[in-house]
Order: C-alpha cells, then structure tokens, then sequence
C-alpha cells in the first residue's frame, strides 16, 4: 500500500490524535488532517458520524477509503501493513509486554481521565476545575506509579519501554506524559517514565506529533 | 508450549476476568483460578501487587511462570501461541474492525464503569448506588448505540461481530452485556448486539466463564 494519501480525523490536544500522528510519522506515512473542535462538539456533527458513529476521534481513512477507528487498532494495523520499524516486538513474551504497558496507559488512564467523561462530572456532580484536575491526577497517577515499578524493575526496559526501539507502549506513554501537563501531575516520583517520556520527545517523528506544533493549535 | 497448568487471577463477576475467561476456553486451555474479592480490596495486598503492580485482575500466570496482565493483551498473546482458533480474522483489514469493536467496549465503556472509578465517584461526590447506576447505564449506552449501528450497517457482521467464527470483539462485548445486568442497562434498542450476545452465550466456551459458574461465585 502506498504511503501518502491518508486522512487522519483528529484534534491538536487529543492524546489518542497524537498517538495516531506519532506512528503514522514513526512509519513515515503521509498524512492530511481534519479537525474536530472537541469542546465544541465538531465530532459529533453528521458529517464525522457517518465516517465514525462513536463519535471520538481519531478515524484514519487510507488513501481507499477505508476507515479505521480506535487509536490501539489504527496502530497494530498500521504496524501489520508498513512492518518496519516495528512498533511491537518480535516474539510473542515480548509483544505481550508491550501491549500490557500501552494497555495500562490507554485503558486505565486515559477514558477516565478524557474530555466527556470531565464534562459529565462537571454537569452532573459539578466539579470544578480544581476538581477535575484532581480526578485526572488521581487516574493518571495510580497507573503511573505501577509502570513506574514495573519499567524500573525490569531487565526488558531499555532506552524505550521495551529495549532499544521505540514502539506502541512509548506513544501511549509520551501522550498521556503529554496530556498530563495540563493538569499539573507531579511526574518527579517516576524517574524512569520521565527518562522514557524524554527519550519519546527527542525523537523527530514524536516532535511532529506534538499538539502545538498542529495545523489547529490554539496555543 | 502446553495447554495446562495456567494460573488465572481474577474474580467472578470482574468482567475483565470474564475475557480471560472466554478465551482461554475457546482456545482449550486448562487453568486454575485465584479470586480476589474486589470490593474487600485483595486485589491490593502485597501478594498481589507482586503479581501485578497494578493491582488490577485478570493476571495470567503461565506454566513457565511468565506473568501476563491486561485483558485484551493476555487475549493476543493466547491468539499468538495457541492460533487456533482464531480469535482474530486472518486479514489485516479485517483484524482492524475486530479489535476496534473490541477496544470501543474494552475502552470506551469498561474503564469508565469499573468498581474503582464507581467508588470513587461515591467517596468523592457521594453517588449513591441510583447515581452510579445511572453513571454506568450512560456510558454503556453511548458505545452500545454506535455499535448497534456500526454492526447493524456492515456486510461484515455475520453470526458473530464479524463474519461466522467467534472473536475477540464477541468476547468483549459479551462480558459487557452481562455486566449490564446488574445495571438494568435496556438493550432492547440494539437488536443485533443482543442477537450477537445470545449467540455467544449459547457457546460452551461462554457458559463456561460465566460469572456464576465460577467456583468463587456469591449468589
């Protein structure tokens, strides 16, 4: 398949946009942008739920027009059809690990932590800022101090989450490490998902995933 | 590698637990089981976090002691060492639509409604049990509706979420359904999910990881 001609559906601050953007750029995809406003409900207009009824973003459409949905999805078909660099590793231990790391990110974080979710506490509980921004930091912090343990103690990690080569467990991290500075989470007690995260931004391809250097930042 | 002597720590009625579950019985593979009582917090004794620092069921324990965790990455790596059968379709853009029917469930309506998150919405904005009830029936309806559509429009849909062999998605959108339950969650309003659900439902493999059919069930 040709590597040009894609349409991510997205937004700027989106986490799970930027996790689509970043193996997109890891795999050297060329890609246009449409964007969704997400405070202003852009994502559930008809138009963006005829391509995607959830609607969430990010949807990838590829230059045949097909759709994919779900960031984690978007990514292992990204990584089945343009296999290199690979974004999991090889063997089967190996890719378990990787994916059980992204997972806590992006199951155990992340949804509960995301804009509607925020919202609904502030209508129905009416939660303030200050107390979304506690709600985002008890998530956020829960899980990252258990991948804090698990990445520090493992022989297996390495410059990235996993050895040498950057992959789908660093795109989930960096984001949420991304998404985190809005809500001011203390991230000094996890050194190891700092040097990690570090490692992630260096990168060029992470670089030109990063929510204010989007066409739609509103910085 | 053998198909006995897996250890699966979990929980009856968790029904992340239930996946693990599903698919170690599609897959034929004996295990013993370890509960822990969600709510009296065993998930998060000593023993446990060494487990998994995340103090979070399922963990898969192999017979060479590999300790495997999160759901849908203990699902994957079952599928990548024991293929058959498979709980993902052969073809790229085909595995694409199964985990992303997986991960709208295992993502978009799991995270949001688990024991922790319900909790603590009851400790920190005092729900009581019709709010919370009311907090799980709404975000399982918000991905349940789009899902109805999504598999009600597609061509792919067959007696399973995607054509005629039981899948990842089945799996998760079954465990979810079951959950409802205990939420009065009308799904009198998704025809096919229900239809899909009653079909999985009807497997041995499924009645097999029934919660109350667990060993640690209180009924």
């Amino acid at each position: 398949m040709q590597k040009s001609g894609f349409v991510l559906h997205g937004f700027w601050r989106s986490s799970t946009s930027f996790r689509a953007r970043a193996a997109l750029n890891l795999k050297g995809v060329e890609y246009t942008q449409k964007s969704y406003r997400l405070r202003e409900g852009d994502q559930r207009q008809p138009d963006y739920l005829a391509i995607n009824p959830q609607g969430l973003v990010p949807s990838l459409v590829t230059p045949v027009g097909l759709v994919l949905t779900q960031s984690l999805a978007i990514i292992e078909w990204l990584d089945e059809t343009f296999p290199e660099p690979a974004l999991l590793p090889k063997d089967v231990q190996g890719r378990a690990r990787v994916r059980a790391l992204a997972h806590a990110v992006a199951l155990d974080i992340h949804p509960i932590n995301n804009l509607r979710v925020l919202s609904y506490l502030q209508n129905k509980f009416g939660a303030d800022d200050v107390a979304q921004a506690e709600w985002f930091r008890h998530w956020a912090s829960a899980t990252l101090g258990a991948l804090e343990q698990a990445l520090a103690s493992s022989a297996e990690t390495g410059t990235f989450c996993h050895g040498e080569n950057v992959g789908t467990a660093d795109i989930c991290l960096a984001g949420q490490m991304i998404n985190n500075k809005r809500f001011d989470v203390d991230d000094s007690q996890w050194p190891t998902v700092r040097r990690i995260t570090a490692a992630c931004l260096a990168l060029p391809a992470f670089q030109a995933a990063m929510p204010a250097a989007q066409p739609d930042a509103v910085t």
